[in-house]
């Protein structure tokens, strides 16, 4: 598994990054971006969902990126899906490693996947039960900390949800997420210090964060602090908030990758060959990309020549 | 003084933000800024530098600035000086509050005041020596944690510099600089508990941060967390990194703002009066603003027009 001094990103620019890019993003250039993203040294992607191709048409070629993957040596690529129906569909096109994602708060929930937070977790029971022992499964907890709708998430909204859900299966990695990015990072700390301490047999804790506000890397940090050594991010900062047009959303890849670095930890990640992706992911059409060390390190380079 | 949930905000932006824009903004101008950042609530600003005025032409007006202060009810203004003759100058000129600036690299000092760092120690003693009791004195390490010339530099070294200016006067502000903005939160919070353990009776710890790479809040969260209660930022996130063309420099007294804000603990800062004028001074010629918070308010605020 991951050496001691080691942390885990997770790249989910192809997922939560592409979603709310409203040109499709061609089928070959994604698995083009795909390629050397992994050649950059990152091993596990989130390459896509399987959703109702209607409500999210940007990644109805999830499938193809699956079966992509194939030829990608090295790659753990993991699908994000919201119901079970949808579950068995990505199992049956081959995923080993599925997320499943429900929110703490019920107009999130209804917005995103039609559902209140109960009638998710029943799905989320559904699909457990209809799934084979060897996938493996990341349970994502949207607006963990806040809500775009309703604001603040009481610590124990979450928990009551958790208490549900946490009992069907250990031996997962439970992520929480900062959906809006206005969670501070003593409110990451203390829901985080509050679920780790009350359920122990969790396999892996992860933490999914947005840079909309500057928290980004405050949140990583307090949480790396606190043991959890599982980040998600996206290459460029692709992804921004749908909720406030303009405004960018997934804390970068490289912003996170530089940081682990700075701290003598490893994440697997050349920087060097992250950049140049980065640079290219954020000129796709309709992108709002974010983070701060693409801009530093090639403003450097620039004032070098 | 300050209330035990509060902190305070260090508006550096006139002196730190503006010195690298060319194009000369006219002081008019400048006292209309300081006037809208004061009715935004913040207090203390550092309102220019007594320096070479061919050397930093920006600055040039910081007596007209300082004389100005007069007129504003609240605003405590502080100025920086990197020698005893300028010191004497600024408190010739009705200076109360001055910052010495001195660096722990030896590359950056000298290209910073053309002296070794002894050589500004010696400075300083003399300086200290010259001032009359009611002054209140801020001391500026910078290269703290890293130089733009030498990389990292290591905590004994500024432990050492330290070891010698400490004892010359221990009713002082002393603020570590990340000049680059490459500390990382875990070598911020290593040389802060290592300093403030050895130098109990120093009065007040300050935290000058910057986000080149993003770090900037991570970095005045974990140093939050230590105890320390004064952080420097600059509105607008203004001040580039001189090494780093196009790349951001100070970290945004908004977003430090916002990021207290969400947090619960008081800064005095109005961020509805605030964001307008960072807005403005986003736009002012020549300057490389940063930040985020400032994108994310207006976006939203946009979306629901």
């Amino acid at each position: 598994m991951m050496a001691a001094n080691a942390v885990d990103i997770v790249e989910v620019g192809p997922r939560d990054g592409y979603q709310g890019i409203k040109p499709f993003i061609p089928t070959a250039a994604k698995i083009g971006l795909l390629k050397q993203l992994i050649a950059a040294g990152l091993k596990r992607v989130e390459i896509g969902s399987f959703v109702n191709a209607i409500a999210l048409p940007q990644l109805a070629d999830t499938s193809e990126i699956l079966a992509s993957c194939r030829d990608i040596p090295g790659i753990v690529p993991q699908v994000l899906v919201p119901n079970e129906k949808y579950g068995r569909l990505a199992i049956d096109s081959g995923s080993r490693f599925l997320t499943f994602v429900l929110s703490v708060s019920e107009s999130h929930n209804r917005s995103n996947v039609r559902r209140s937070p109960l009638e998710s977790t029943e799905e989320y029971r559904s699909l457990l039960a209809a799934m084979p022992e060897h996938i493996d499964m990341r349970l994502n907890i949207a607006t963990a900390f806040d809500c775009p709708f309703d604001g603040r998430v009481a610590e124990t909204d979450t928990i009551a949800l958790l208490d549900l859900l946490v009992p069907m299966r250990l031996e997962v990695e439970l992520c929480l997420c900062d959906t809006t990015g206005r969670a501070s990072p003593d409110q990451v700390e203390g829901l985080f210090a509050a679920c780790m301490a009350r359920y122990p047999k969790v396999t892996r804790w992860a933490l999914h964060a947005h840079d909309t506000y500057g928290l980004g890397l405050a949140n990583v940090y307090s949480e790396w602090r606190q043991g959890v050594r599982v980040f998600d991010a996206s290459y460029a900062g692709l992804g921004g908030c749908p909720f406030a047009p303009g405004a960018t959303g997934n804390v970068a890849t490289e912003d996170v990758a530089w940081m682990f670095r700075r701290m003598g930890i490893s994440t697997g990640i050349d920087l060097d060959r992250l950049i140049p992706v980065a640079c290219d992911g954020a000129t796709i059409l309709g992108a709002t990309p974010g983070g701060r060390v693409r801009h530093a390190l090639t403003a450097i380079d620039g004032s070098r020549k």
